[in-house]
């Protein structure tokens, strides 16, 4: 009965429930009105995600969802020859991918509220940290993701929503404007913290409340409580069910 | 693909992702391997939950959930005569109307997992509190709930778990175990603290551990990021979808 939203992508998306998480968050501010049903994929580039596309969102679909968050690029944008280089995918690719991910979702529902959400930005020293806490000694010198790099990524996600007519939620230029973003937003250099966390909620509240899918206008699922005549309790439900 | 595990219940399922909600955790303990459906429904008691059966649990559904919680008594249970009146339902109703609930589920899949919970202990000074500041001097002085008269439906929902071979989880006995439940496990006297959410998080975990249902030894849903050959990710799909 309640409209679905999917929140399709990386780790980023798949950590969304964990304390703090921002897929979470979303399910709590659409309590009663939307289900948030999270389809992250720890590690996944957008070449790895095409796979998915047909199993995740049939074509045919009776009741696909309203809503989808695309949130990947973080792992594209991992450096080759560099540790994390098998989950490199190039840029020019990167764009063509999130371009068949957005023409299958359309191809679904003409309808569906489609929101790019570009990597957010990258805190070198962090990962380097974060390597050294794994590996010690024997971590690489180099961070296997710049934040320059990811710059590209998260620039060309922003422009092909420009030219789609899509929102997107640039969190790589967002997150860099608050003094101390590094350790702030990110817990790792690359995950998000409970306050990077809330970031991605708020943004992905704006922009569906620009997009009429404002929670406080939605309806709840079946009578609120106060609703029902205790006397007569099914005249409510004969109203709303 | 995944597995459904649906929550049914009150506002404390309702509120169970919220910040620190065990609703949310399950969904993170989970992450991949099943979906976790929020269905809880703030100031129900099972009276009106009855009319909500089967349009949440449609009879030949084709893919009926998995595991089930059932999750009410907190509202069952308020005082005949006080301010929260309109709520009250006999024990005896609160017991039938359980077992057409399970009953119910049981004709939607004979092998689901059903389990009912009872609802948590009443501290009945923070009730008060409660009350008395959302309406000052104008606050009933009898708690609208006591902790003996929901021991009362706690304690029918566990017999009832025991005659129809169910699991289930005492939360009203299992709080009062720690010393400064009251503050430690409720927020307001009814619904749960960080702490409170947790208990019920570890306790749901461990009854569908039991059942066969534990996150470790479930499936991802699709090839774990380290399964995928990047010179032939292809295969790893083939493998698994």
């Amino acid at each position: 009965m309640r409209p679905q939203f999917i929140l399709f992508g990386d780790s980023i998306t798949e950590q969304s429930f964990s304390p703090g998480g921002w897929g979470a968050a979303l399910a709590d501010t659409y309590s009663r009105k939307a289900d948030i049903i999270v389809r992250g994929y720890s590690g996944y580039n957008t070449r790895w995600a095409m796979f998915l596309l047909r199993h995740l969102f049939p074509l045919g679909c009776i009741k696909p969802p309203v809503a989808v968050t695309v949130f990947f690029g973080a792992n594209d944008a991992a450096l080759s020859g560099r540790t994390s280089e098998r989950q490199h995918v190039p840029v020019e690719e990167y764009r063509e991918n999130l371009i068949k991910i957005v023409h299958h979702l359309k191809e679904c529902s003409s309808s569906m509220l489609v929101v790019l959400i570009t990597p957010p930005p990258v805190d070198e020293e962090g990962r380097k940290e974060y390597a050294r806490s794994l590996y010690g000694e024997k971590a690489m010198e180099l961070s296997e993701r710049t934040n320059e790099m990811t710059g590209v990524y998260a620039n060309q996600c922003v422009e092909l929503a420009k030219e789609l007519g899509l929102p997107s939620i640039n969190l790589w230029s967002m997150m860099q404007e608050t003094v101390g973003w590094q350790k702030k937003f990110l817990s790792d250099g690359l995950h998000l913290t409970e306050e990077g966390n809330a970031v991605v909620h708020k943004e992905v509240v704006r922009v569906f409340n620009e997009a009429i899918l404002c929670a406080s206008e939605m309806p709840y699922d079946f009578p609120h409580n106060l609703e029902i005549d205790e006397k007569n309790p099914e005249k409510a439900f004969q109203q709303q069910c």
